[in-house]
């Protein structure tokens, strides 16, 4: 109920304060924060558009829906892609990687999402830095889901860009995307982005220059996201945050399990941000009375994005605790048997539970 | 203090409810409402990559700052572009217009800006829209500050697009760009954009067969555009909030020149949406100062956008009234007194007040 104006000092200062605090989050870093409006995907577009030289190509890993959105950006983009094109349950393997860009000296730069949500899974970032620099390119990494909650390994020399969004582990309000950036590649790539919305150096020259945004921001969202960020803090930082998180994903892995739901990734590729389940298989099973049933309970759950088997996915990150995820493994367990699928309980060994 | 879930049909049918009435609101006209994440710019440059092929080219008719960004947009997209370049007080010459398309076969665009806020300028809309549709070209109008307020002729047959924002004189939050485009434009322009980010016709058609967008949305600011589009309709719809605008603008006009502010441009090229006012020709006069002295007395003001006279801008739309500009002027009379500055007032006679 405080009125800002864009342009006045107090909002620049916020802003301010908003990107010191991101960049705190990922340290050890020489790099800055650059905000910019809309979602997350559009910081993708323009991270690339900014760093990756329109003669230039880039490798995309894409073992899922958002390393396949990627692609699609630079290839629109008119940048040259190669995609190392892999199976929705496995990482990549550096090993490929190291061969594809050994092969293909244009590769300047490679895209990858550090936790592909389409599945959940956890892609090998450090292993896939390392043979980025020792093959002398620059890496662009979409930490969209992870940054804030697991260690997106900011100080790698190979990092040009590290990409994430107001949502997710921090717990703001979507609509607006951050990319960090290194000086470096901050003085390389000026002048050079071949749109001027998704223009990353000229937002941050302007926001440097003038204290206030190039275009009208989205106030309220970075508002929302400053005080996202000091509940962050209090609650302990990253750490703190992962140890909520990891609560809340064993809550939710334990009871599915109990209930009788399949996890589709093996427990070391799974992440505690969002899990996908594999649908039961039962002749009365489908989602959207799942969905439907489940929703009336309070819980709304997210479709699977996979093609060739039928799953779900549940998320764990927000201000949600352990015992909402308890209470949403009880709906999800009383729409299966509202809909007439009874399940037996998944038995776990420790370390093999799939 | 209610959870929505971006991909719900909750949300899906408040985002198909806030576009309907973002296009009855532009009535008549055939055209559909494609929101996109992000700011008004980025609206306008999704439009030109949307609907302006890379081989063609653009007229920008440009007499302040949002036009010049228009043709930045466009020229660093890699569209060619001609600009008509005018002075900041004086409207577009439709028959320049005409001189220039008839000129180069080429521009098979031209974009345009209704209410240039650099200084409040009124551009003369409607006859440059009859030019470009004498000529056979297509009309793209930057109707950021106009729409909901002013008639954006949304009906004429020459505009392919109209391109406006979330807030100003909706009233809703900034975070949010919508682009109302004709269907025969979507057809016609379905697969050229050379942005997957700022591709409407693949926002519009996935919207369309899944109900969610393509990208997280800015879901509290579409939530907040709703509410606020149901306040407009209780106001009265446009004519009422015009009517509003007009009162906001005649009592900041009045009381301004009362105090002795002399405005930048003559009474039949502005808007009530925004004046700009010439700095007093006094040795004390500061900006920052009379900035700061009116911050204190709770308004924020907007620095002006010249460089070659100084001047200042006081918006007048928004959630405010008559009572609240008279409040402003007051502040502004307090602040020159207090920077000892003593200006005579400015003798205004009916229609001739510059």
């Amino acid at each position: 109920m405080h009125d800002l104006g864009s342009w006045d000092e107090e909002f620049g200062a916020l802003t301010a304060d908003v990107c010191k605090r991101l960049v705190e989050i990922a340290a050890p870093t020489e790099a800055v924060c650059i905000p910019l409006q809309g979602s997350g995907t559009f910081a993708v577009e323009a991270a690339i558009r900014t760093l990756v030289p329109p003669e230039q190509a880039i490798l995309v890993l894409a073992n899922g829906a958002y390393g396949e959105r990627m692609a699609r950006i630079a290839s629109q983009a008119g940048r040259r892609v190669v995609v190392l094109d892999g199976p929705t349950h496995l990482p990549p393997d550096p090993a490929a990687v190291a061969s594809l860009l050994a092969q293909d000296p244009g590769l300047g730069y490679v895209g990858i999402v550090h936790c592909e949500t389409t599945t959940g899974l956890l892609n090998p970032l450090a292993a896939i830095l390392d043979v980025v620099h020792n093959l002398g390119r620059r890496a662009l990494v979409d930490a969209m889901s992870t940054f804030g909650v697991l260690d997106v390994h900011a100080a790698h020399p190979a990092i040009d860009a590290i990409i994430a969004a107001s949502g997710k582990g921090l717990e703001g309000l979507p609509g607006m995307g951050f990319v960090l950036m290194s000086p470096s590649a901050i003085d390389a790539s000026r002048g050079q982005c071949d749109s001027h919305s998704l223009d990353l150096v000229d937002q941050y020259d302007y926001l440097r220059a003038h204290g206030r945004w190039r275009f009208t921001p989205p106030t309220h969202i970075v508002a929302a996201l400053h005080e996202a960020l000091l509940q962050y803090e209090e609650e302990g930082g990253r750490l703190a945050r992962l140890a909520r998180y990891e609560s809340n994903s064993a809550a939710l892995v334990v009871g599915m399990n109990a209930a009788g739901f399949r996890l589709y990734l093996p427990e070391e590729l799974r992440t505690p941000i969002i899990h996908t389940f594999c649908a039961p298989d039962h002749e009365n099973w489908d989602f959207q009375t799942f969905y439907a049933a489940a929703r009336r309970r309070g819980f709304v759950l997210y479709p699977g994005k996979l093609t060739h088997e039928e799953t779900f996915r549940v998320g764990c990150i927000g201000a949600v605790t352990a015992d909402d995820m308890r209470r949403a493994v009880t709906a999800m367990s009383e729409a299966v048997v509202e809909m007439g699928i009874s399940m037996e309980p998944i038995l776990v060994e420790a370390g093999a539970d799939n």
